[in-house]
């Protein structure tokens, strides 16, 4: 049984406004609270449904954790699911991130990202890659959005995103001799260039692509070629995220040769 | 000026059920209703704000469209999107689409994809690269939900996107001497694999991948590699829509080089 009052924080949680208030964001499903738990995220509660606690005494004892038996009904009220699953988890977003940036791997840089399921998708697919900072500008989409962690699949507890302003940043990579990879519809075919080990890959807006005053700062145009027959009557682009995770592969292959 | 049941037809059109009964479908946004008319698509009706109407009065006339003046409020009941854009038209689902296949070429194979975000994504990528035809199984995601639609960004416009019985079609398929490629987290590095410039490409559902039945069938089971030196701390997967990217590009980037 859960207040009213509670019901409303929860469900609050959802909006960004919210979450900067009060410092908390949502987890939801069992698979991705477990990881939750795991993880060295600050578990601040737990809402979930009589049969999850019976099953999870051990767990919650052990982690010394804040549970709260809930009702479907109630679980289906403080959800951003259509078909909620067991458990819900309130936790607390870290104040300061590591910030320490290792400049001798890839970086993923994200300028103004907006879709928070192209966000949680592209934190899933550097997860897959070994890649493990992201840099997003401040207008990119919320990591703690619902939708994102969601889209995430949990990678979101295993890469390193951080919102910082994108000029400073890459201002600071090129003192540390990095190469800047913009991606561009009229860049040089990505399979014809020798990619570098270490560099940023800038990932532009789904509709704006990337910024006129970060295109300035960047080294290496590239593009993912079509090799369509028909260029008058096609996509005019690929997705973001898709065009993000065939190039963080590019980049890896070509370094495992 | 729309009436009550319009207004109700139109929204009905948002689930399979009412697509099935009435042969007809929903698309919404400018840029998107514009290339419908320009389709082989039969244009039933256009619902539009009074300056999108005013702006168009000669694309009108000139495909002799049926077009209803319709204020921002009737707008939004009838639209799927949070935010909708101008117009909104209805069409109809082509009765016998263009069944021929052709086998000299790659085709793309869905078993179960469900996610409609997922399908729309594929769809698009397969026409950026050039990929005609995707065999869905019958339980894959349906191509006029209005998310498939949108975000397959128009492209479903151009990819021939056929329903069939898996089983049968593989069977066919074979008679043909084409390869089957299925991706399986335990298969081989698609980058060490000599790929096939026409075949079959097999993409599994989003969390149970390709079904025991079409695996049987399968000649080669590739994997795309993560390169990542922590296996036992990452992602488990990559999101559907990504991986069937990465191995289109793959397959097209072996027979341009």
């Amino acid at each position: 049984m859960i207040s009213k009052s509670q019901i409303k924080h929860i469900s609050s949680l959802k909006l960004l406004k919210f979450r900067k208030a009060t410092g908390e964001f949502v987890v939801e499903g069992e698979k991705m609270v477990h990881e939750l738990i795991m993880s060295n995220y600050k578990v601040n509660a737990l809402y979930a449904l009589p049969a999850w606690l019976e099953a999870h005494q051990e767990l919650i004892r052990k982690n010394q954790l804040n549970a709260e038996k809930i009702s479907p009904k109630e679980l289906e009220r403080i959800s951003s699911f259509k078909t909620p699953n067991q458990v819900l988890a309130t936790a607390q977003i870290p104040a300061g991130f590591d910030q320490e940036i290792n400049f001798n791997d890839l970086i993923l840089v994200l300028d103004d990202i907006r879709d928070p399921g192209n966000l949680g998708t592209i934190i899933r697919t550097t997860d897959w890659f070994g890649i493990r900072t992201i840099v997003c500008s401040q207008n990119t989409a919320d990591l703690y959005n619902p939708k994102v962690l969601q889209s995430s699949m949990g990678s979101f507890m295993r890469v390193n995103v951080i919102y910082q302003d994108l000029k400073a940043f890459i201002q600071k990579a090129r003192t540390e001799k990095v190469t800047v990879y913009g991606t561009f519809l009229n860049g040089m075919n990505i399979y014809d260039e020798k990619l570098t080990e270490k560099g940023l890959i800038i990932i532009g807006n789904e509709s704006q692509g990337i910024s006129p005053e970060i295109e300035k700062m960047i080294d290496k145009r590239v593009n993912i070629p079509s090799y369509s027959q028909n260029l008058t009557n096609q996509a005019e682009s690929l997705n973001a995220s898709v065009a993000t995770a065939i190039i963080c592969a590019e980049f890896r292959r070509s370094f495992n040769p």
